[in-house]
């Protein structure tokens, strides 16, 4: 579970659908909690097998947003929730 | 989950069968949060598989509707739920 | 989901009976929310295949009672739920 | 649903059991919401196929009790609960 | 749902195997609810097929307890908890 | 379930191993619920097959823990929890 | 469950993939319920058959955090979640 801070575009869909299909079994969960002005703060819940955290990092700053905190991990083998 | 701001026609049953045959595996709820005098507010989740955003947003749009935010999105694999 | 207000008679169950059999799958559960001298409010769920929305807004109406709202609706192919 | 007011005796147990053999597949919870000097406040719940309200009705006034009110009832098929 | 006050002894594990034992399908839950000096005031479910209301009480009684009040009943066919 | 004031040693999980090694198919649940200086007030939860109540209350013992009171017991045939 | 003071590096997911390495079928979730300056207070769940309880200190010690306390342990055959 992610804390994130992204721009109003690409819009909350089209972000999901691009670190969905980062990898073939990502299961994505976005949650806006606020919209600002110019962004909006967003819940991200990415789970998967053999998840590789720093390409989610980098695809996320792609988009221009950036992750506040690291909430919750959950890891079983090798699948695993962030 | 959108939350959109639609006219009382057409009416909340008949503005879900529209969504719902946009495709053929639309699953669509509608829950009306507020009602005006000559507007009102519903949240609507709708979930498929090969969800087009566009394409709801266009169909919503002819409704004379607006969407006010997407508020969740969750995508796995090909199903999308928004 | 409609928000329904209809007279004391007929009472709650006959009311839910004379819509379960408008056809033969309809599932109905009715909640009473508030009872005043001559009415009572009460929370109406349809559940079934092919839901005739205007056939049971006419056999509502036939009963004496009237439709207040529609508060949600959930379809999923030719099931609805209103 | 129902809301009964009984007197103390009989008793609730023998009270539900009286109901539950009204039918051969008669399903009855008793809950005492209230009590007082001489009666008490039970919410009956009485499930089952093909209910027949009225002898419900009449066994409960046999018992020197009286409904209040059916707060709720449920519809499908031959099966309801009320 | 039997609402009973007990002395301190038999204690409460004592207590539950006694009404267990009574018949060979009996399954007891017993919740303390408040403890004073000499006495305690627990919540008794008891669960069974024909369960027969007044050897419970006799038993409740032999152990130097006494049945407050009746708060739940519920019957389905032979099966009753109380 | 037990309340049960136990010392900061043995610590919680081996206190909840010995107890489980008690039978073979016990199972323990230990939550603290309050931690002091030198003490710490844990809820117990011991599920089992044909429990003797007096060879865990001597277990607890042993471990310089003092049982409070039996908050629940539930029993069904030789199954029980306290 | 245990209540934990790490230092920001390693992140959570690195801290939880370590945690979950040390044994082949170890399960791991953590939960950040603080962010302080250079600290962050964690709750962690391992669930695991054979659970070392010493491995795991020893672990969560060499990447420079802490164990505040031990808040639930449970116990099943070879089975311990803490």
């Amino acid at each position: 579970m992610l804390d994130v801070l992204k721009p109003h575009y690409p819009n909350a869909f089209d972000f999901s659908i691009t670190l969905a299909d980062l990898d073939e079994d990502h299961r994505v969960k976005l949650t806006v909690v606020e919209v600002d002005k110019k962004t909006e703060t967003v819940i991200l819940v990415i789970e998967g097998r053999d998840i590789h955290y720093d390409a989610i990092i980098e695809a996320i700053k792609e988009m221009g947003a950036t992750v506040h905190s690291i909430d919750e991990v959950e890891v079983e083998g090798t699948n695993s929730t962030v």
